[in-house]
């Protein structure tokens, strides 16, 4: 058996026992009935994914996974492809985004090379990325598949050998991503697999013109009619038109949720991973927290198709692993109030009339 | 000169070169343009209200104001009016939501009495509160004005000396409040100052049923018929269907507007002070921060009539000073943006094409 079908194998769903005991204690705590809301459904939750009552959450990881994109040769970015092993080095340096709210999460950030189309084998060798390169880019998915059936479980596999060998250390797991042009297979993969039109739910990205947009728009519908993907397969979605970085993203949540870890899903991108992933193997869903909804028109459908609520909409569209990080600090409060909140009996405090 | 005027006469706009200076670094840093979006608006907030590209956040206090209501004899709350000492007790004791909020933000919890109908002078001997009871609890503003003027200034003002009090160990203060029944005297205020059908702003409460919550529609109508309060007079509106510990709440952001210290204020109650505030004082806006959208149905159109977006929107409705917790780490991200990340010319990172 592969060692995704071993770890789909693995994923159970959330504990219903936990949660319920978690709920009872929720319901107890001196504050009017759930009146803390979305922080009480998530404490609810990370009792299920953890089967515990005191859900562990100190240790955080956030795995950043950089790809190329043989798409982006069509001119759908507003950014060169050598942005992407720049942004890496940024990652290194510790100078992005990501770093900086990640260090504000206490959070490691680990930044994984899947499929740069540069050679980084220098920070390979010096330990500061995870090299599990499938190739230097995928191919341009607007003439044929982005990559063979063999890379798409490759780049997934890959993504599970992220999870399993940061799981020691790790409590709960965040996904980011970067990769130029992205945004194109993401949209692909939304669309594919929910069959929402392309242009509903084809966005900006970093910001480009109704021209490009347009332009990106007849790109996306390109690749989905050139390459005819089976939305029945999702290892055939991430082929035909997916890419290396969201194929490991789509590991990592398998990973994370065969461990029972919870995995706070960063943005488009990262939610294009987590529905492949939740395609693979439905009961992951339950490990899976939506970080927030971003600008990128389409998230909030993936969010809709996923069953998905995102705690956070703060008109970002970074990506990297940003919207994870600043949802990290929720998912700690959630466990706050359910650890460290007194119940009625225990403070003595009188209940409602 | 009263100290309610003269803090007024203090509170200065925020300085739009520092606003400036934070935009153009914003606009460099290595990420598409304005890519994390609101925590970029904060930034530049946070640095035109402090005058500084590099806003000191780090000292957090959050100041939870108690105070009872004398239209709690309405039957108005699910909750009877003794669990305000109760919960006082509980924010002393540290197993409150704010309480363990507070410590996830690294926040200081000072719990002061503003108007507690009950004997509170062991915890404030023993300085586990602040002590600044204007009366126990207010009168029934269904039958008359809830105080005197001179007990809605001095309400005021004792807010006022709380922020100075506090001021020289704090950078970001935090607003909070407990008091059975406040939703009733908030929601008049929204009312009288926005003209508002008060059928449309009055909500559950600490959750109340449709039966009361019709009654509850009733007695805030009558209490503003009854008191015919002058909305063009802030002292007027407070004094005649306000509390002190709104009061406490106003005074706490005029003083922090007049420290130029951001003030993130939390939920219903808190908006209703804020408001409050802003009416006294148009230039006090400038340093609020609203932290998230409550449960309280009228507590979008606090934030519509201040021109203030919150950050969190979680099903929340506790107060205390929750959300404003919450949403430090917003606070503390939007400053680690501002100061941590790399522009495109500092960390060598091509631009848009």
């Amino acid at each position: 058996m592969s060692l995704m079908q071993e770890t789909i194998k693995k994923i159970q769903p959330a504990d219903s026992g936990a949660r319920a005991k978690a709920k009872a204690r929720l319901e107890q705590l001196i504050m009017p009935h759930w009146a803390l809301g979305r922080l009480m459904d998530l404490a609810m939750d990370l009792a299920g994914m953890t089967g515990s009552v005191k859900p562990a959450v100190a240790r955080k990881t956030i795995v950043t996974m950089a790809g190329d994109h043989g798409v982006a040769a069509e001119g759908v970015s507003a950014y060169p492809q050598e942005v992407t092993p720049q942004m890496v080095g940024g990652f290194v340096h510790g100078v992005a985004g990501i770093n900086a709210l990640g260090r504000l999460a206490g959070a490691k950030v680990v930044v994984a090379d899947l499929g740069v189309a540069a050679d980084m084998s220098e920070l390979a060798k010096s330990g500061k990325i995870i090299d599990k390169k499938v190739a230097k880019g995928t191919a341009n998915m607007a003439k044929g598949p982005a990559m063979t059936r063999e890379q798409a479980q490759r780049s997934i596999e890959a993504g599970i050998e992220i999870a399993n060998e940061l799981g020691g250390a790790t409590d709960v797991f965040g996904t980011g991503d970067m990769g130029i042009a992205n945004t194109t297979p993401s949209t692909a993969i939304l669309a594919v697999l929910t069959g929402t039109p392309v242009p509903d739910i084809t966005g900006r990205g970093t910001g480009i013109d109704d021209t490009m947009l347009a332009h990106k728009i007849a790109v996306v519908a390109r690749a989905i009619q050139v390459n005819a993907p089976d939305a029945t397969d999702p290892l055939d979605v991430l082929a035909k038109v997916g890419g290396f970085e969201i194929g490991g993203i789509a590991g990592l949540v398998l990973g994370a949720a065969a461990l029972h870890k919870p995995v706070v899903v960063d943005g488009f991108i990262s939610t294009a991973g987590a529905m492949l992933a939740c395609a693979l193997c439905p009961d992951a869903r339950d490990y899976v927290i939506a970080a927030h909804r971003s600008v990128e028109q389409g998230h909030r459908f993936m969010h809709t198709h996923l069953g998905k609520a995102p705690l956070l909409d703060l008109n970002m569209r970074l990506g990297e692993g940003t919207g994870a990080a600043l949802a990290m600090n929720l998912v700690e409060a959630a466990v706050r109030i359910l650890t460290e909140v007194a119940t009625f009996a225990e403070a003595h405090v009188s209940e409602a009339q």
